[in-house]
Order: structure tokens, then C-alpha cells, then sequence
């Protein structure tokens, strides 16, 4: 367990902050229990994958303490960890005493084996992981499950969870640029490693190698594919071909886990054909449209919608949309080519706190919308100074929608397939930025990975 | 889900051999099911790790199907699978259909609802994930847990299912040798990219690369590390030293599953000091003198003492240990130096099997010791053709060792603290090659990894 990254003060200023939003709640429980979470077994128990702790535990703590959880009771904080063994030693090296480790976190720090007893009536937050529940369920004397509050406690906890994380502090926003700048240059890393003729490992091997080589990792599995209009594509066997857009969706975490999430879409032969030119040039124009609108109070959904109109009035001067921009935004047809949402936020998760569902996403009173496309909206906030976003406008050509019974009517009314059919070198662009709110407007923490197509050209053919 | 690396005749085959050795074991039940697994989140339920399906179902079937299971009821298998949706196809492209599928792995091919009423009373193996184990036990109607084998049929098709795997048809073959092939590269890229100056991180991202641009991964969390004296050492942000050794341990998984397993342990500054190298000759005369002995009935624990005794004669005659060598084996001094076992198995696991404990491991009526160091011996069975194992002695100065308590009296009775401490430049060496037993001997997979002490310095220096 590395100690070189724990900021004692920091982490008292977030205990601190969670202590007095929990006060403002109605029902403000009077014991916590945060937990470290359980490895993830790969295929036997002892082959697990990395150990990342869970979120919350990580934002209040820094650490990836296996199976540890953070206690508070009457406003004291304990640290219940596994203390370090002979044969830990043998196998795992030297390890931090429970008194050094209560020290640098500025806690009092007790073994693990008095947790159950501490934790005893707790409210609590559940985890993404089975096993973890398990455990934290036997610790607690309760069932615990994923997506489930059951407590009036509980929902007090993860209000208060999401107030203090929704909002950035010094520290958090040293680790996002950390994160943004590997994907800098894992991004630049990929652009110049383009070939054709090579697959798409070949670029994804030269990004990772990246984040590997600064001691980071991925936070989230990456995109990188030739075929763009299939949103969440794992793959990468395919051979890039000097007419091929090449789309990388591919963000850092850093070694304590905070995350970037970063998309560019460039020519695999280093030139966009006029055609390619003209759809970037419309997602483009939606993306920096949309940044210059993100200031304190803005509403994401009107951004979201801002970047619709931007990217629906682009789609009706490309000839593949008939009809009014404005209205055919209204009517949901823009998301024929733009299913997804502007974004969501981004912190120590990529999709930050989305372990609490639409909690942290949505303000109080708002919910999604059932139409299509906007019913993927991640977020639906008024932005506040400190909060981390990503801005993701894309445009796709999507077979399964553009055959799908429920959109023949729009698809018939509205898509000129003749016009599409022209743009056969695009199949999926997307253009996304991780931006922090600022008191006056945005800052772009992914401004130095080239964007404007000259830039991106450039970048390639280096 | 892609089906180009699966081979329906041999998937065919290995059905049949299970069934064949099922049919030879005395609780034989009439029904099976193999499930799949469900992903390992990593923060929130949709940023999940790289699903990858439990090794019983990937033997099966090739196919990293998310949810699937395969039964076979009265002879006759059919899988039971996820049926693609359209929303499935906006997000992730196209995928096989159920009819498919069902020909390509020549089965029948259900959709995952009626898995439930298939599997009712079938045996079962547990998997490590509780998730998975908690959709099994809903399907089974029964409790499944990990290391639990509660019905004498899941008894019987986990000793079936040992005996199948036990031995590597053609197919295994040819991926263990594509794993190691994988291997051979990323070390020889591990070799040439190490420099005085730089973090381990350089060399583990260099390594990886080269598995991530075959379309690879690892098969086990990497060990890079100038501290090789710890066994388990995962981090990598250590600078390296032109005085330092660098042990690596890393090994690649081919898109389907199959692992390479290897460590080699190499000089920073591309030459061994005269220590060093003492040192690393008595662990590769170890490595040699047990692949030399690899041949179908050799038992593997005579292996393991084998390369213990050479090590022992190597220690005394470098004058860290005093005494007579086969004694001091006997009497478990040389684990003092040589914690942990000579090897295990190797396939689809990097530690192939060890989900079902010590039954793959460990011959019928043999089990491990109680002696330290001989404890930690994951097989003692009699080789056989077709066996997958790796032969991995090394060498550690371990301080928590040395300093134990329950060892006291071994190491004031035989260990030369003075001789020892010419030996500074020592940390940890081991030397791992993968062997698939042939006919008439071994035949080493990672062959093409420099070894000898000139070789090993040549690719540092390349």
C-alpha cells in the first residue's frame, strides 16, 4: 500500500465537508460505515484483478486498503484495516503499520477484526460488486444490494456523498489534470502511431503503453475502432484502411483513481476526405458550442439540446436531414444520428457516483425523459463552480437504427438516404472534452490534444 | 461476441472426453451445466473489466459468452445464451444469432430464459465470482459457493473435468504455444527497453504493449520489479539502478483464454556482477537439471526436491547456507532461500484449475505438506503426456524470512550472515520456462527467451 499520494489535510477537509452536509439532512444518521470493498477474482480467488477501491472510500481516504472500511461514530473517524502479518511480509513486502497508516490518514486506525462490532447499525452505501456486498452485509448485520438504500440513513449518506463529491477541490483537480494530461499523451501517442494497414491494437497497444508508463491505467475499457457508429465497441482486430476515420474514446485513471475520458476521431491516412471534413466540422462546431455555454447555472439539458441544434442544423446544410433544425430537435429526429447524451460527469468514476444511479446525475425533481436519445442523458444539473464534466457531441451512422420499426416514420419523413449515402467514408465521429466549471466559464482540462482537424491532421502524419 | 478462433471439432471432442470420463466415475450425474460467469464491475455496474468467461465454459465452448451456460441433459448439449436485441446492435454492432452460434459450436441454441428450467438438478462448478455464483445458484435453485462441491455429481464432473484438461489436445497446444510466442516478445521487448534512470513502469508498459498489440492481455497481474526478494511485488515505481537485477514475471492470454506463465530476471545495466551472476547459475542449473528430468511418470514433488538439492549444493558451495546439501533439503533449510514450489499447472489458468482447490494440482491420495516451503507446492502428481507445467526454482534474500521468529534456529545453525552479505546485489532471481510434457521428454515453450547468463545480457544491451 502506497502512502506517497495521501494528503492528511485534504482528507480531513472532505470528512469534515461529508460531516456537515449530512448535518443539513433530515434524517442524518449517527454512525457511517464507507467501505474499501473486496478484490475481484479473475478466473481462481488468488488471480484478481488490480485491487481499485470503491469510490467513496478512495474520495475520503486515498487508498486502495483491501477489504478495510472508514467508521464514523459521533463524529470520531476510525480506519479498520487488515493488520500486516509475517506472511504478508514474506509474500507482499513490508506494509505500513495500522499506526503509521492511522497517522498519514489522520484517523485512529483499529484491525479489522473489530469492525463488525463498530459497524454495528450503520448507514452505509452498497457497492457494484457481489462479493463486496457479501462482506460488507456481514459487517453491517444487514443485507446489502446494489442499486438499494434501504435505510432512511443510507439515502441521508449518499445525499451528502454526492454534494461533497459533486464539487471539486484543489486536490481532485491536480489528480483530473494528472489524468487529463496521460490521456495528452496517450492521445498524441495514438495519432502518430496510425497506420494503414496495421489493426487497431497497434493503436490502443501505443496508448495503454502510455498510462502504463505513468503508473496509470484505464478507466474505463477503450474504444478504438474503425467502426465509430458502434458506440460501445471492444474490440480492435480490425485493419485500418487509408480511407478509415478512426475513433479512440480512451481515458486514464490515475493511481489513486481519479479519471480522464477523452475521445478524438482522426483519418487513419492522416487527411479527412471532404466529406469526413464536413461531418467533423458540424461535431466539432457542436463541441465548442457547448463550451462556451458551460458557466456556473447553466442547465445541462439545455446544453445537451444547444449541442443538438448545433448538430441537427449541420445535418440539414449536409443535405441528411429535411426539415426545420430547431423542430426536428423538438421532435427527437437529430438523435437518429446523436443517440446518446452531451455527457455526464467525471471525477473519481468516469461516470462519476453513477454507482448511486441518477442520484448524482439529476437534480432533485428531475428525472429522464423517455424520448429517444434524450433518454440517455447521464446528467440533468444547473453546473456549479468545481464540477467535472465531459462535453461529447458525436454524429453516427447507425444500420440498427436507421433499419429499426420504431424510427421507419422519422427515417421516412425526415433522412435523405441519397445525401447519406455519399457520406459512405462516415460511419462515427465524436469529439469529447473533460471540462471543469469554472467561476467565469470552463476550463477544458483536454485543450492540448488536437481537435481542430488541421491539428489532428498534423498529429497523424507525425 | 467473435467466433473466428472457434474450432467445432474440437470443442466436439472435448465434450465427448468429458462425457467419456464422466461415464467412468461412480456418482455419474445425468445432467450438467457450465455456466459462463457474469462481468466483475470495477466501480459501477457499466464499467465492468474485460468480461471473461470462467475457463470450464471457455473449454467447452471458445466463447466468451456474457450470462451463457451449456447443458447437457441425457447426452444431448445445448447452450443457453442471450439473444441479441436491437438495442444490443446500436450499441454493440451486429452479433451472431442464437442459430448461429448453436452451429458454429455444434449444439442447440436457446435463448438464456429457458436456462432456468434446463438446469434444474444438473451438476455444477462453482466459480471465484459471487455474482456469477449468485445467477448460478438462480438458475441451479440451489446454493453455489465458491470452493464448495456440495452434490457427489459435482464431485464427479469436477474430477471428469480435471481429467479432460489434464491433458492439452492439439488445439491447447497450439494457443499455450501463440501465449508463450507472445511471451517470447514482450520479455525481449522488456530486455531492450530497460535503462538505468527509468521506472519499472517503462519496461511493464513496454512488455504489455506487446501483448495488447496482438490482441492479448495479461494472464495474471505483472511482476516488474528490482525487488524481486518480494514475491508477490505489483507495483512498478521503482527507478532502476545500473547495479539493480530486474525480475520480471509476465505472461500473455490469447483472445481466448489460453496463458503463458514466465519470469526472467535480467541486469539493469546489462551485465551481471560477478555476485549476480554466481547466483543466477545456480538457480538456471536448477531450472536445466528439472527440465532435463521433465518425462511422463516423473513425479512432480521428486522435481520439486530435485531443483531444491541443486539450489541447497549451489548455496553451500557459494557459502550462504553450511551443511551437507541433500540434508539440508530434507530438512526444509534451502526453502529459506526457496519459499515457494517448483511450479504448477498451466493452461487455461494461469494456474490451471486451481478454482477447484488441489484436486488438478494434486494426485488422488497425495496432499501437500505441512513443511514450510514444500506447503507452498501447488502439484505433486506424476507426469503425463500433454500436461502443461511451468518449472520456475529462484533464488530471495528475504529479510522477513530471515528475521522470522519460527526459523531462528535454522538460520543461526546453517545460514553465513557474513557470506550472505557479499551478496548485496541479490535480491530475488527466478528463472520460469513453460513445458508441455511430450512422449519422450519436455518440450519448453518459452525456448526462444534468452536464458543464459551472455544471451540475457546481449538482449539488455540490444
Amino acid at each position: 500500500m502506497d502512502l506517497h499520494r495521501v494528503r492528511t489535510d485534504v482528507l480531513h477537509d472532505r470528512r469534515k465537508r461529508l460531516l456537515t452536509h449530512l448535518a443539513s439532512e433530515p434524517e442524518a444518521p449517527g454512525k457511517l460505515a464507507i467501505f474499501a470493498g473486496q478484490p475481484r477474482p479473475r478466473n481462481y480467488l488468488a488471480n484478481a484483478y488490480p485491487f481499485r477501491a470503491e469510490s467513496h472510500f478512495l474520495y475520503l481516504t486515498g487508498l486502495h486498503a483491501m477489504g478495510a472500511a472508514l467508521v464514523c461514530d459521533g463524529g470520531v473517524w476510525t480506519l479498520y484495516a487488515e493488520a500486516p502479518s509475517a506472511d504478508d511480509e514474506l509474500w507482499h513486502g513490508p506494509s505500513p503499520s495500522l499506526e503509521r497508516l492511522g497517522d498519514v490518514l489522520g484517523v485512529r486506525c483499529r484491525p479489522l477484526g473489530e469492525l463488525a462490532e463498530a459497524a454495528r447499525g450503520a448507514a452505509s452505501l452498497p457497492t457494484s460488486d457481489a462479493g463486496s456486498n457479501l462482506a460488507q452485509s456481514a459487517a453491517l448485520g444487514r443485507e446489502i444490494r446494489y442499486g438499494q438504500l434501504p435505510l432512511p440513513g443510507d439515502v441521508a449518506l449518499a445525499e451528502a456523498m454526492v454534494a461533497v463529491r459533486l464539487v471539486h477541490d484543489g486536490l481532485a483537480l491536480a489528480r483530473l489534470k494528472e489524468a487529463a494530461e496521460a490521456a495528452r499523451e496517450a492521445h498524441l501517442t495514438g495519432m502518430a502511431a496510425t497506420e494503414p494497414g496495421l489493426t487497431e491494437h497497434a493503436v490502443r497497444a501505443a496508448m495503454e503503453a502510455v498510462f502504463l508508463r505513468r503508473g496509470c491505467t484505464t478507466s474505463y475499457a477503450p474504444i478504438v475502432t474503425t467502426h465509430g457508429e458502434v458506440l460501445h465497441h471492444h474490440g480492435h482486430g480490425n485493419t485500418m484502411r487509408a480511407g478509415d476515420l478512426l475513433l479512440a474514446d480512451v481515458g486514464a485513471e490515475t493511481e489513486d483513481g481519479w479519471a480522464s475520458d477523452v475521445t478524438r476521431t482522426w483519418p487513419v491516412s492522416g487527411r479527412f476526405s471532404p466529406t469526413q471534413r464536413a461531418v467533423y466540422d458540424v461535431v466539432l462546431a457542436a463541441n465548442e458550442a457547448v463550451i462556451q455555454r458551460v458557466k456556473p447555472g447553466a442547465r445541462w439539458r439545455d446544453l445537451h439540446l444547444t449541442a443538438s441544434r448545433v448538430l441537427a442544423r449541420g445535418l440539414v446544410d449536409l443535405g441528411w436531414l429535411r426539415g426545420e433544425p430547431d423542430g426536428l430537435v423538438e421532435r427527437g429526429v437529430h438523435a437518429l444520428f446523436f443517440p446518446h447524451g452531451l455527457g455526464h460527469l467525471l471525477g473519481l468514476d468516469v461516470h462519476d457516483m453513477e454507482d448511486l444511479g441518477d442520484r448524482a446525475g439529476y437534480a432533485k425533481g428531475r428525472t429522464r425523459s423517455s424520448q429517444f436519445g434524450l433518454s440517455y442523458l447521464r446528467m440533468d444539473r444547473d453546473l456549479v463552480a468545481g464540477m467535472g464534466v465531459t462535453v461529447e457531441p458525436g454524429l453516427y451512422v447507425v444500420p440498427a437504427i436507421l433499419k429499426d420499426p420504431r424510427f421507419s416514420e422519422l427515417v421516412r419523413a425526415h433522412v435523405d438516404r441519397e445525401a447519406l449515402a455519399r457520406f459512405s467514408d462516415v460511419r462515427g465521429i465524436r469529439i469529447e472534452d473533460d471540462v471543469i466549471v469554472t467561476d467565469t466559464g470552463a476550463d477544458v482540462l483536454s485543450r492540448g490534444i488536437p481537435k481542430r482537424p488541421s491539428e489532428v491532421e498534423q498529429a497523424v502524419a507525425a
